[in-house]
């Protein structure tokens, strides 16, 4: 999984059948120094991440490995809210301090 | 998913039998500030996309996931026509601007 | 699916046993200007394409969805001989103009 | 397969269902001469991989080929703690070494 | 699928329980040139191939696509030792005129 923050939101009324429901966070990524990556991802959303939230994004076949997406054309999904990230016993993220 | 704009089509009829049928779409991607990339993909088109709209497309084994496509080599598929797409309440990208 | 142009072969008799029969073209990638680019894949080929065709290949799981490559350890097939490609209103490629 | 250094944790408690037990370690890849590369993967561990241990990490539909992850909407896993890496007749890695 | 050249190996004693068996060897990419790219993969062996020779590797899913590979958590899989790679009527390599 790649970590990412919670950029934006996507719209799309005309789409696939299978798409209906399906709500679409736009996803910036987050390298290993905690940086802002020039690079995206448009994910479905099963954890009701908000805007500036670091989440954990599967891609591929991950994405329809959960309840209700087994049969969307996805191909990136939110996993899970980030709560901290800890590298070399040193805190790179945490949810709490970032919000408090 | 990605964001790319429709550039144009490929033509091919001498193919696999199973992609008769399929209309393929030259798509250019899109970065995270709107701009297009120098990178693009030739995607199957199942919402009857149109030249200069910005679609989602899907990469993988999602391109076979939906109705018509299970069974066909493809790769990347047109999933949406994208509406709107906003970052940090700033609005990135909007089809009525677009086309009024 | 990606553009790119025949260049080659590659033979292999030590393989899979499940590889037998396969031919393998040696491809190179265009870019969206029509150019090569440094970068080729060795891919199955299902539909008999020659040396300097413009082709269009799948990656991925999709390259073992067609007759007969089901149970193959393939990552790339060719699956049509382009005929045509066009961006805004420009031909960037005919077959025909190619080998008139 | 890439090599991997183990260099944190990731901690998420608000997430898909299917994830719930999963321990999620912070990996960064190691290049061809044993280099820390600028690039890291958030993989599930089911070898009990320990901090600076260097590990194999599978991408992809891969990540859910173990007992236990079958369901789970992972694209990167620890499929193994590394002993050696040899090149050429030398050892570019060898766990007791690094360990004494 | 890609080429590289065969440039060692990996040992795991550690593993998911899975990989019991698979031989893993250290390969390193070549490009259109026939030059080595600094970028490897560690992939399982079925076709016994030897250090210096160039082989086929698939990525993905294609891994699993052989005999004894089907429930391995593998995301590269040696497929193929080349014996000839030809470009435009060139010969790129010959595994002959290697070994003579």
């Amino acid at each position: 999984m790649q970590i990412a923050k919670v950029r934006g939101t996507v719209v799309s009324t005309h789409k696939a059948p299978s798409m209906t429901g399906v709500k679409l966070l736009m996803l910036q990524f987050i390298d290993e120094d905690g940086e802002l990556l020039p690079q995206y991802e448009v994910a479905a959303d099963i954890v009701g991440a908000g805007i500036d939230e670091w989440v954990l994004v599967s891609r591929g076949s991950a994405a329809r490995f959960d309840i209700g997406s087994e049969h969307r054309p996805l191909d990136a999904l939110v996993v899970g809210i980030i709560d901290t990230v800890t590298v070399e016993n040193r805190t790179l993220y945490s949810k709490k301090e970032q919000y408090r």
